[in-house]
């Protein structure tokens, strides 16, 4: 068998297990010395492969490669750095292609969301055209959980476990200061086109009553008569209310609340994000004293809270990702399968990335409930498996201890290439 | 022996591990049915007293006690509210002793950081002025760290724990990315008038160069100019900044940076707190993409990520107070001392609720930097031990599993007394 080397990079905005992934697959390569030769991780994502900035994991001890699988972020430098179209970009493209030649790669492990997988299936389709033989594997990457065919993302569980264990334990807090101190509190989470990450939010309420009380969804368009006759409502049942809003929260006509502040809407001028803005509403009409928080970085780098399934997916994707390369699969994507709910039961499975790349899956209607203020049943029967099972990290001086990598990059052999 | 009831309340904010002392006070009382008949439970802190809200904990399980120790928030309910002089609330004090008549009280144990130390002072001198005799214990607690002669408060250690974790995680993603994307974040925490959290976020940065690499203390007077040249020497050197920042922080005359926005010094109406001022004062002025967190009721909630000696010493104060309380000890609270700082060792202490009462303590200016910028040795050796040591919950569904009290009262036996 011809030993041909890899490249693998991260892509987008990294995540709680995106490190597990890099594991399950660097590990799975060192076990295969007699197909796969060196695999090289692009620095800063695809601008390391643009840019010939290879680094030599090899240099990496095998201890530090297994510590991947418990540190966050990207380990090699991830990057925001989309590929357009081949008419736009052809000369990129091409340098790709200069570049695995190169340093002979024969496996281009693309480890992203949708634009990834896109890059993935496009740089599939150049090698092709120009006579190159190249194994390119798409694998999946994204808390917004937002990619086709695959019965979840990587990093989304991890998301999911995080805010809604941090929403359960405000409203804990909340319900016990309420009858003096803050009636409403309001966390802000991520997820600008889809609300998967606020509906997690809400299986921190397993019954009646239970906080967060409220879901504002970005389906759902923002009505703040009713939003504040439902937190009136809360406050007086309940004595408190508890609010998860997503940043993509937007009016009927689509325009992103945290946008369209006004002095006529909102009677500020200048607000912090929809997390204030929402509390800050209440604040106004119903004189509840609120405060909100905003989770920002601090949810999609939460190592310490990971959900034991997303990080055994993460890692069983990058394993795959191998043995879909070795077995001579060419421009896919390694797949989550659920075969039952509870107890939950997964398989990896296949997808072509022509499939994949630019299709983006949204939350079902049927997930949101008919109010448009909480999840579903069947939302909940969905999401409860992905946040199971807990895999801390190792602590060192009372924190988690996480690896920093050598990150040594091989010897260029090409002319400089400005991204 | 005299079997009395006893009365225990929890004040002010609420923390990880305010239930821990509850379980262990809970617990110790139960093990004393010949001294000790029923622990009542303010409902709301010390409201329940004088609205004669009682909760009888006879009714809840050893085992539902038991969860106290993983649950956080205040179980019976806490409150922000303080007892002015005796002189101005003379009715009320007199009407807690009347309470207490009323229900057989003996043991007054009241579980706050300074103010209601204050309070259980001034319980004992009107108890005894009426010559009623009860037993005044007062249990630390408060994230704050305030307090004096304890070497640290109870509920500190694990929103230190906590805010320590998330710079550290938020900075490993933000390294990650910040060739393209963000090159600055913060993270703003709670303590307004003394910089122990924000000291406590230096923690995560074991070496040169490791984020945070700013922290604003509440301590120093902001000076923008020096930190906007902080910042752009941090983005020089490592590629990006990452700052954690007290709510507190103030400017040379003492005014809050989050009240002081203005058109003239940062070019916006309003902001969402300081967090967000700082961070969009660097976009101003060097023109970073950035990112922040609000933490939030988040940092004092977090249970799941609790300090295991933050933990361990709330409980042995529960313990403590009603050991000191049967040992006829009054008017006094339980404290922590440090007899090493590594390995750390402590054990419980008392001080005089007179010299408690009132005495804030602050942050030694040893323990900041030179540049104001960071912690020294010092302080480091002061906080490490704190963090040490992780005790996470049960988890059920994926989720922290907390318990839910029943909180049933006892029967009224007093006219009706509005608060």
């Amino acid at each position: 068998m011809t030993v041909k080397n890899a490249f693998y990079a991260q892509s987008g905005g990294v995540t709680a297990v995106i490190n597990a992934t890099a594991c399950g697959l660097i590990q799975e390569a060192r076990r295969h010395p007699e197909r796969i030769g060196t695999v090289f991780a692009g620095r800063d994502g695809i601008i390391g492969a643009l840019t010939e900035d290879l680094i030599d994991t090899r240099l990496e001890t095998d201890v530090d490669i297994a510590r991947l699988r418990h540190t966050p972020s990207g380990a090699f430098g991830s990057c925001r750095y989309k590929l357009k179209s081949i008419e736009q970009h052809r000369v990129q493209y091409e340098r790709l292609i200069e570049v695995f030649k190169a340093h002979e790669i024969g496996y281009f492990f693309y480890n992203g969301g949708n634009d990834s997988m896109d890059t993935a299936w496009k740089v599939s389709q150049i090698a092709e055209k120009m006579g190159y033989p190249l194994t390119c594997v798409g694998v999946p990457k994204t808390i917004d959980n937002d990619l086709p065919l695959t019965d979840c993302c990587p990093g989304f569980g991890s998301v999911a476990k995080y805010v809604a264990t941090s929403v359960r334990e405000a409203g804990f807090d909340v319900a016990s200061m309420a009858r003096t101190s803050t009636k409403v509190f309001v966390l802000e989470v991520m997820g600008r086109h889809a609300g998967w990450i606020t509906a997690a939010c809400g299986l921190a309420s397993e019954s009646a009553g239970e906080p967060p009380h409220i879901l504002l969804f970005p389906e759902v368009p923002f009505d703040p008569e009713r939003f504040l006759a439902r937190v009136d409502e809360c406050v007086r049942q309940y004595g408190y209310c508890v609010v998860a809003v997503s940043e993509g929260l937007s009016d009927a006509s689509g325009k992103l609340i945290a946008e369209s502040a006004s002095k006529d809407a909102f009677g500020h001028a200048q607000l912090g994000g929809v997390g204030q803005m929402v509390a800050q509403l209440v604040k106004d009409k119903l004189g509840h004293k609120y405060h909100w928080a905003l989770a920002d970085y601090l949810q999609r780098s939460a190592r310490h809270i990971a959900s034991g399934v997303d990080l055994e997916q993460a890692y069983a994707l990058g394993v795959a990702a191998v043995r879909f390369a070795l077995a001579g699969k060419n421009a896919v994507m390694p797949i989550v399968r659920r075969l039952a709910d509870a107890p939950y039961r997964w398989e990896i499975g296949e997808a072509a990335l022509s499939q994949v790349a630019n299709v983006e899956r949204k939350m079902p209607p049927e997930f949101i409930s008919a109010d448009g203020f909480h999840i579903t049943a069947a939302c909940r029967a969905y999401l409860q498996p992905l946040i199971e099972g807990e895999e801390p990290p190792p602590f060192r001086n009372g924190l988690p201890d996480y690896v920093r990598l050598k990150n040594v990059a091989v010897a260029k052999k090409l002319p400089v290439f400005v991204v």
